[in-house]
């Protein structure tokens, strides 16, 4: 491949030092997202170090080490200055998607000032890299949008790699009572060691009645849904109490039927997000302070070159035992 | 039908002076909830003077003129205590529905300390009516679920009482644009009188592109639905724009579509909710202060014993051009 | 003056077309900010058209009609980033004060793509001068750190412009009373015109009497201080209601008591706050809508070359009965 | 003593089996609070075992195990209503203070219903009595209040058992750094142990200048004062950072100095807070999660009999190296 070049005042071209791979870059592979053009270099998560600047990057030197966000941010257009830079005229997700990303040699990232952030120079690599997507996603679109309060109890839903970054941050609240669910008893084992209070295997359909005679049949306060089918969403209709926020993360291919018809009286919140990424600044001082602990959630190392065997790997994840894979470029 | 009697201390016997009609009393009548026994006195809406007092009601006493509120509250539960007494355990939505309600001469009103509310010497007792229900549904399911913000476009879908009760306290928080969109000009008329700054009729089935024309393509910030149908549903969900609130007020009696595939990276919330009346004090406030000119939503006036003829003109609202009607029993 | 011309890729140079002064030029002109340097041009209010811009501006270009905020928001910091870009490292309130400001033929603005704002093409320009500063000051210090809600009772203390502007903008949303207080007769009849429902000279020191017996003896839910000065802030602590909040606006020279020994179990919220301009957008958008009327703030205009009278009116707004004055550059 | 009997409808009548002493306790004693009648039975926090109730009384039942509440609630007063019931016209903190407390075999309890919490059937009966005041007072009036984030630099000014409630129920919300300053070398040793990540003796007037240099000179987040004096409160004001917020927990006999001509501009948030204890549900929840371990509060066991003692233990809390003492009635 070719190294890319920087086009506007505002890029940064970053040397990739350490990269890896999204459940999303599976579907793009497979097809399932037809807009990102044949021959697009993919990734969207990463760090590494400057290269060279534009002249209209302030904030960022050639040499630093920086933390490549998922979410590319203008900084300036409206939805950036509401916080929501996921829907930046400009920016948004392009990274590996409408533009070449990050599982390459070098990356060009536009509007480097709002959308790269500096490494702390004692920050341990591999927990950085955590921070590019997969933590912010199952912060901001499961814990924050699920609103979970301390003494809470909360059900996630998928405990791959995103529902396990919401659990890991859903402890920042406090909650008592922690149920995840999965079909994988392996990833549930994981789960547990993350904080779990407890771990449901869904595969008997008796979710609903295990999650009731735990909740003295009221029902979860929050539903995390962290797969993006319609039966698991369906499934946190069903358990999700009275005065309840369903905070969806899965990114869904279908429609899902609503039970409105149950759901118009129980004072519920349903919530949707594209991560904005916005609360990076924030986790990063959490693991710096040892509140986080990222690492856990990265089960294999690659090098680049390696990437074939890497995506081999993380697309057998349940075979492999894989959570998140790293790549190292050096 | 024999005057009740006091069961619990807690109970106060109210005299009603005036109550009115909800479209939620039709559904009982035609048979749509089938939980509410033959016989019941329907009614959960009205205002009365005291007549009688149990021994542990310590906030009322004789001859002290109230507002009865729809939801009935113990004040002590779970529920009571989070704000959420339409949950509440002995209480919630029961008047007329499994006890007897205020479409009498008299109603027993159980834990009378939360469920009344003393009447200002000075105020309009036709307004207060209004407090009892219709107003603190458009309010809290509509308006503070729907987050509504200064300089917001918020679109309300449905144009009969709650939807012109969401229309009259949206107007608390000085949204920029207030679209009401209905099938009925009548309505939409009265809409226009009552602050909607445009109006569609979705007769045409072009409302969708009405909406993003007025909206530069961006949809709008909240969408709420006061009818209760799929179809009203749907088209909050077409409406919307990225990061914008959809707030279910209507009642449904059956499931919808909830189109994830598009939804799910678009940063929505939408809200269900069986009203509360926890801001009846709130809006009182504003009714004494002139703020809110409840008085505008009602069209007509019976006396109780001529309560047929009232049923009859509301249930034909369209061709009466009937909003809210008031019995008095006087 | 010679014209001012770019320094860095960030900056335009705008042609003002209207000004104003503000209480705090006055200061500047007292001694009272001995930082400010001799020779400072003043201002940091206006609009004006874009007469160039640097290569690193993408939302502006030449003849664009535009509003300058008098917040400066680099857009990249910490601070920036948390939407409190008064703190901005490199900006904050930097215009007429440690550069050159608006009073002039041209001004040259730093981070243009941040701190400038279209200006709709039928926007009256003389009310989008208010929104500079003074429609944001009272906005955001005063009742949104007030934390106003639909049916509470708020005081007003000062009804200078700065008290007025949160006088408008505090009725976005729907107190039932707003008590405005003042030493002059005639700001206060400009305060009952511009909607206050009571209005207290508060020469006779008895205003607090004053304001417990229009609240039964309770004390307001907000008092917004909006002059600076120890008695006024002390004010605010004998009216404020358990569970309120005191917002503080006004710019204040000296340590003022506080008194604990009686407030530390009211339950009271006391906020300070240098304005961020953050709700600039909002506010525009309310008065495009009609919602609010910034030029009733406007009393007097002038021509640039006239500054030195319009300096004088401002200086003696009391017998001048003066509220804002527009300078005018055409 | 002569046993207390039932005077109202919602009175019950609880056997004490576990009580302690309060600082305020200490205050009455040294006459600080010269409303408390002499002969007042002091003590405002314990368990206990419902002798009897009223008619009134629906929710508790004779032998009930029952954890009693500092914070009297009638449940229907407007404060009340308003989560506030510190403020309640018939309640509020009343025990020990206007009526009769717990430090006695029985205790009269008004509003039984809504000033008394069930006690879970395997609940550590001396973690209970730690949720009666202190726990909820160190999280609404100190974390609550200060509005304290992930990632924060906290601030807690005062290592007594009010600040140590606090520093335990502020890692509810994983802040990055917790800083606990205080005079007593032993106190800073516990605070280690319950989870300060800083902790600085004061003696050496140096406070500020360490606080700086552990926050690049930013100044913490929150501070929560939790002494009530006018140094420590004016500690806070030094520390605290641009948009920071200072939670005074402390009660103040004395005025302070506020330093407005300084803080006008820093975006500050102050808060004072009486308890309302609506808290203690979910405090409850997180203590039977395992969450939140009050039980480290307490140091001292004596029998009710020897209260002498305890009283001098207390009082002598830093010789003693004394938090909480429980007074047992077994």
């Amino acid at each position: 491949m070719p190294k890319p070049v920087l086009r506007e005042a505002t890029d940064a071209l970053v040397r990739m030092t350490r990269t890896t791979i999204c459940g999303t870059d599976l579907h793009i592979l497979k097809g399932d997202l037809p807009a990102v053009a044949a021959g697009r270099i993919l990734g969207h998560e990463g760090i590494g170090v400057i290269e060279e600047v534009g002249t209209g990057v302030s904030h960022f030197h050639k040499d630093d080490r920086v933390l490549i966000s998922c979410i590319t941010a203008c900084g300036k257009c409206e939805y950036c200055r509401r916080g929501m830079p996921s829907h930046c005229g400009q920016g948004g997700w392009i990274l590996g998607n409408t533009i070449d990303g990050t599982q390459a040699e070098f990356v060009r990232i536009p509007f480097a000032d709002t959308s790269l952030y500096p490494i702390p120079k004692d920050a341990d690599e591999d927990a950085m890299v955590m921070l590019s997507d997969i933590l912010p996603t199952g912060y901001e679109c499961g814990v924050l949008n699920g609103a979970v309060k301390p003494g809470d109890t909360v059900a996630i839903i998928g405990a791959g790699p995103v529902g396990l970054s919401a659990l890991l941050t859903t402890q920042f609240f406090a909650p008592a009572n922690l149920i995840v669910i999965d079909l994988d008893d392996n990833r549930l084992a994981v789960a547990k060691k993350f904080g779990a209070t407890a771990v449901i295997n869904s595969t008997d359909g008796k979710t609903v009645e295990k999650v009731m005679a735990m909740t003295s049949g009221k029902g979860v306060d929050v539903a995390i849904e962290a797969v993006g089918m319609a039966a698991t969403f369906g499934l946190c209709q069903e358990i999700i109490g009275a005065g309840g926020h369903i905070a969806n993360i899965g990114v869904h291919g279908a429609s899902v039927m609503l039970h409105l018809e149950k759901l118009w009286s129980q004072n519920i919140t349903i919530t949707t997000r594209l991560v904005d990424a916005v609360t990076t600044p924030l986790l990063l001082k959490t693991v710096m302070a040892g509140r986080l602990q990222p690492k856990q959630l990265i089960t294999h190392h690659f090098t680049l070159t390696d990437i074939i065997k890497a995506y081999d790997t993380f697309a057998n994840a349940g075979r492999q035992h894989a959570l998140k894979v790293i790549l190292t470029n050096e």
